[in-house]
């Protein structure tokens, strides 16, 4: 990681600095624009983009703020594009992923990808240069988009090819969410007690790689305030326990989740969607305990000042999207588990 | 922590849900207002508050939005208590902690105060019921602001007796942010190189604590915009590198630690007051090294996604206020290090 200070060029091009339009100094994630124009620098690799896969937060942010209209929905996907020159929801500030075919890769790539190979970008959207030529069918029920257009992908950013034994539309779900499995597998010990808040995507993908880390032992409690989203997580055996709970809440998740046998939590997974969810995690998890906020909805004052107004003694980690193996233990997992693939693919139980 | 569902309500009094107005079901760490009206409740004590202790981010917000003037700067902290029941900054959404002389103490306290004991807060202010009878005092170089008030503290709120050997600023100064001594004591290994981004209170206690964590070996490197401030810590002892440098300009940041001869950190603490600093901290901590982010000012997303898009493999905590000491290992540590005290009172090197 460590650099001369000669070397500060070359890290900069490494981590796509040198398109950052505004603010000077900042990196692409942070930044308020970038440049999304042609032609390829020798340190990215450029994709003809064929989809977008808005993150949870955003892609719900933009379906209410549209009215789940699909013209308005894609209207507001390219004015943000067209704005930030990347796809970096303003009122959510997170992104997403896409997938498309590589077109070029720039010279001072070495383990880059083959042209023609068909990826996924890893790192979030709200960091890649992006410019859309079209958005070409928004379904209102579903977070992914299709586009045309054309992304740089800079040489520190994470990548993923997309796998040829699974569904394309299937693997950029996982790939969008894989790091909600490998920290979950990382985090859980045999014998836990693992509460889940949250069945969508990253929670389907956290509740079987918790069941794997738990083994025949623990307990693993999936929470959602959708009963019939809980309730399937049940009848799949992807959960002990299905509690059906508002987060915002707090107080009656608590409530529920004791009524229904469940105890304070050894690890706690947040993958919900809506904000104000800090507080029932931390009064879900057991004193000494460890939460993952793997949400994009999660605030942080309110995480650290809720912790410390409670007494209570919780170790809470912000859950990055990168683990070093990219997505390949959810992709195996995926490969794994048939109720995973079920739940994930909305297959009859 | 796990309660019989017919408990529900004494955890609700414990917690100071019943002093929450808006929204309904909110704890009052993230609620928008608190009922801070008498009479006492029976899980609380009263306290006839003294001075309040603003925490760094919202003392800046409110010095700047004020122009710096004390008369504005008093009626906006007015303003914000009457409007909101506790002093909670709705533009940093951080609040700080208060000292003032308990009251009253409620019959269902068992452990609590005695009437006549000078104590401090603990729990945020942003989550402590709060009236203002008057700002008596605001000085613009420092968060301390003398009130006459009434505040309750809720049975679950830590809280700690102001020490009779130390002077009573320098006690809540300490208390404000003795998480960042106590955290980084338990993080901090024998060998470690650590880095401390930010030199206030809380950066002078990470850096004592991590001094007494490492021993006679690792490094310890001391970051602050301001040149004088880093050489300060640098002529007490507390630093081996003392780097000029402003976070956010993340390579920039990289480049004058390297040029200093610093490394890639095992461990940063991020005690930064201004916004942005997120990305630089992830750039100075080696691939599976750890980030304590203490202060208010981070963001949970660009946290998340930077470390995500840049490939960089790091774990990140956020960093609560309380740990089980409820301070003592901090003032302990101001007791025993004389650079510690002449750094948090300013006296001459």
């Amino acid at each position: 990681m460590f650099v001369k200070t000669t070397d500060i060029d070359r890290l900069s091009a490494r981590l796509g600095a040198d398109r950052v339009l505004a603010p000077a100094g900042a990196l692409p994630q942070p930044a308020d624009r970038l440049d999304a124009g042609g032609p390829l620098r020798p340190a990215e690799f450029e994709v003809a983009v064929q989809r977008l896969c808005l993150d949870a937060t955003s892609f719900q942010n933009i379906r209410a703020g549209a009215g789940a209209d699909p013209a308005r929905m894609a209207e507001r996907i390219a004015a943000i594009v067209g704005a930030r020159g990347k796809m970096h929801n303003p009122e959510t500030g997170s992104g997403g992923v896409l997938l498309g075919r590589v077109a070029a890769v720039g010279d001072a790539f070495a383990d880059g990808p083959a042209v023609g190979d068909r990826i996924v970008t890893l790192a979030s959207l709200t960091m890649t240069p992006l410019r859309l030529e079209a958005v070409t069918r928004v379904d209102p029920d579903s977070a992914q988009v299709e586009v045309a257009g054309t992304a740089y992908v800079c040489d520190s950013a994470p990548w993923g090819r997309v796998p040829g034994d699974l569904p394309g539309d299937l693997a950029l779900e996982v790939y969008d969410v894989y790091g909600a499995a490998s920290h979950t597998r990382a985090l859980a010990r045999p014998g836990d007690t693992v509460a889940v808040l949250g069945t969508g995507h990253a929670g389907k993908l956290a509740l079987a790689a918790a069941r794997e880390a738990l083994g025949d032992g623990g307990t693993l409690i999936a929470v959602d305030r959708d009963p019939a989203a809980v309730q399937r997580m049940r009848a799949l055996g992807l959960c002990d326990l299905a509690v059906a709970a508002d987060l915002r809440d707090p107080l009656g998740a608590v409530a529920a989740v004791s009524a229904a046998g469940g105890e304070a939590a050894d690890l706690t997974i947040v993958v919900v969607s809506a904000t104000g969810c800090e507080t029932g995690a931390i009064l879900l998890t057991r004193e000494g305990g460890t939460i993952l906020f793997f949400s994009m909805a999660t605030d942080f004052t309110t995480a650290a000042l809720s912790a410390d107004g409670m007494s209570h003694d919780v170790r809470m980690l912000i859950g990055s999207g990168y683990t070093p193996d990219t997505g390949s233990y959810a992709l195996d997992l995926v490969r794994r588990s048939e109720p995973l693939r079920r739940a994930l693919t909305g297959a009859g139980a």
